[in-house]
């Protein structure tokens, strides 16, 4: 790279690295997708991952886009629902495009309730819908059933309408501190957000005692899927993250990443300097299963969780989170081991995402193709594992594939004449 | 010693380890003092420590106890609570000898609501009061003004109260599995409480759900008084501790610790199979202050919550709250490595509480006179630091006196003949 190219790199980082680290995200609401995502339509259903014709969508990620029209009324039947995309009736889009992430297939559909998250510095927004609770089998997981359509309707009718109702009383819910929070409890905001749901839930609360009278099963319910598990702030986390990578992405020569995602055939990310998805190969995945599954079960639905640790959390926080040995494997001492490495391949430290087991070191911000491609070191992501039968089976530590970074060097290389 | 006592205080300390690891704590009702607590009078004021005579008190301990007299309406002024402390008008108590613990000077009063813990499986009942909140100036650090008082009048007629009658309809809150929750979110459950107070009151939510229409503005305040910051499960935290030590106590020929306390005076620790108090010099202390003060205004006036290391929590837990480094000073590796030494002088490590830092091992837990004697590691303690003028200026790590293990250990071989 001449000196020049190189010092225009540096400081487009730089300034990706800033807007990465000084965004604000907001929660400000929760509707329905048709009313606030841009572009969404009635029949358009979206999915995880570097967008792909209808028909290149197999297995778990072709069941969750047919559970999907399923539940939005769109079909009356799976076969129906299939002619129907293969028509063109039913669309299919991919989440980024729409300002949306998905959590693994990551479907939406039209009626869905999403967290509106606003990013007022920078002029960004991102949406995520809601975590459907933590039976292993999940529309977002590939199944669809009467017991997913009942607890998808409890979100869409309950839970969604509440919370936002909650959110607008509140006049919005800073998630920066509550992140902040989390980090010093022992969550990394990907695959740990135990603390951040029950701050959430604290958050709420006093809006909640005002709702209570009016609706007080509907308050309850929700209090009870808020708090059930250690996911429900995931999405959230997401949507603040999605919010975020946007207000760093489009700056002209810089090479940090600003997603990474994947559907059931690639693995994808963007640069912020470069256009589109930059697509290689499926990732690697080191997983820890739920008793009575194994590893030959393991598939690719989509996930596009993986928009956290692009601003510095979930792999990239894993020293603030030693439980997760419990839930995807490994020791502490190789977690610090993974998280440490990544200093060598991100643009800074983030000033206010801290880990205390780690001396309040900030964690490894802004993955920088080029440091990637020179250390070996490959971004490791905190996942979700789908089982080919549908469902969750475990969890585990996934690692980018390097062919997507040299790709995405290449690219660099043609656009900015390196 | 010889084989034979040896033996038997290897059976006597394991029952007592089964004791302190298989206790259930449960949060059953929060009233006034006088109406729960066996012994309490009108005109007795309680205080942290192995008991003094009323003119040993001096400093900060003596101003708390004057303040407590003066709360409780014993007395109209400073002068008049002394001479009444005095003449034996106003009777001072020790608090472990009522059932209670003390946080710092520990100060009770007949009218003040305490939490009521039930050890069910062995019979024992601990109590605590309640957390004055988040000024450095509070009556259990030697300060009573009207500030003081206007939070201890809050605290006994709204917080109180209303967390009592959100137990009640409750029928009871479970402390074990929120103290489990809480280690494994940053938390050792003495110095470090911010996960269990939001976990607590995450279980009180549905209560004060149903209290909110009768009384809006009491539900909105204990909420944050629950919530403000790290402290408020402390004491349940302490209550808890006390009726698992007490399951623990009186076990013929057993060396196991079951109470660490000092007052003003002395530092004193209670053996299992010993009676009364052992007591020895002061503690030494390692301690970070908060900014303006300096190490020449470190005092001692009282301190009961060490009852929380004795069942393997705080200084016992510090690997599981990194956090605490920016609190009470020192690195992580050095907590790590301190938290690890003690496993030379603990009985076993706890089944139930558990360092996830530590690759979930057990935290060590029951003191054992002969081992503190063998291996020189003096059990560690997360305090607050009191100011010679009243007040909290900081944290620290206490290191409690070896001469009370040496004396316990001359007490122990004059009882059982070794």
């Amino acid at each position: 790279m001449s000196p020049a190219v190189e010092a225009r790199r540096e400081a487009a980082n730089a300034e990706a690295f800033r807007r990465l680290t000084t965004s604000e995200p907001v929660l400000v609401d929760v509707r329905p997708a048709i009313e606030v995502v841009p572009g969404m339509t009635a029949n358009t259903v979206l999915t995880s991952g570097p967008p792909l014709a209808w028909a290149d969508y197999v297995g778990g990620q072709r069941d969750a886009l047919i559970g999907g029209a399923l539940y939005e009324g769109l079909a009356g039947s799976r076969e129906e629902a299939a002619e129907k995309f293969d028509r063109g009736e039913i669309v299919v889009g991919g989440c980024h495009d729409f300002g949306c992430v998905g959590s693994l297939a990551g479907i939406y559909t039209a009626s869905m309730p999403v967290f509106v998250v606003e990013n007022a510095p920078f002029g960004t927004r991102g949406f995520c819908n809601m975590y459907e609770g933590k039976s292993p089998k999940r529309l977002n997981y590939g199944v669809y059933d009467d017991t997913v359509k009942a607890q998808l309707t409890t979100i869409g009718t309950v839970v969604g309408p509440l919370i936002g109702e909650a959110v607008r009383a509140l006049g919005g819910v800073p998630l920066k501190p509550l992140m902040i929070r989390a980090l010093n409890m022992g969550d990394e905001l990907h695959s740990r957000n135990t603390a951040a749901s029950l701050t959430f839930a604290r958050e709420l609360f006093p809006a909640f005692l005002d709702l209570y009278a009016g609706k007080p099963a509907e308050v309850r319910r929700t209090l009870e899927i808020l708090t059930e598990d250690h996911y429900f702030f995931l999405r959230l986390s997401m949507a603040a993250a999605k919010a975020t990578a946007d207000a760093a992405h489009g700056i002209e020569g810089s090479s940090l990443v600003t997603a990474m995602a994947f559907s059931c055939q690639e693995f994808g990310v963007r640069v912020s300097g470069l256009d589109g998805w930059v697509r290689g190969p499926h990732a690697s995945v080191e997983a820890k299963l739920f008793p009575g599954h194994d590893a030959s079960e393991i598939t690719w639905m989509g996930g596009e969780s993986p928009i956290t640790e692009t601003i510095g959390l979930g792999g990239f926080a894993q020293a603030g989170a030693p439980t997760l040995q419990a839930y995807q494997g490994g020791s502490y001492e190789a977690m610090i081991a993974r998280n440490t490495r990544l200093y060598d391949i991100t643009a800074g430290e983030h000033p206010d995402f801290k880990m205390p087991a780690l001396g309040y070191r900030g964690t490894p911000t802004g993955i920088d193709v080029f440091k990637v491609l020179e250390t070996g070191t490959l971004p490791a992501m905190d996942i979700g594992v789908a089982g080919a039968g549908g469902g969750q089976i475990g969890a585990g530590i996934v690692s980018a594939p390097v062919e997507c970074f040299r790709l995405a060097a290449e690219r660099y290389g043609e656009r900015y004449a390196v």
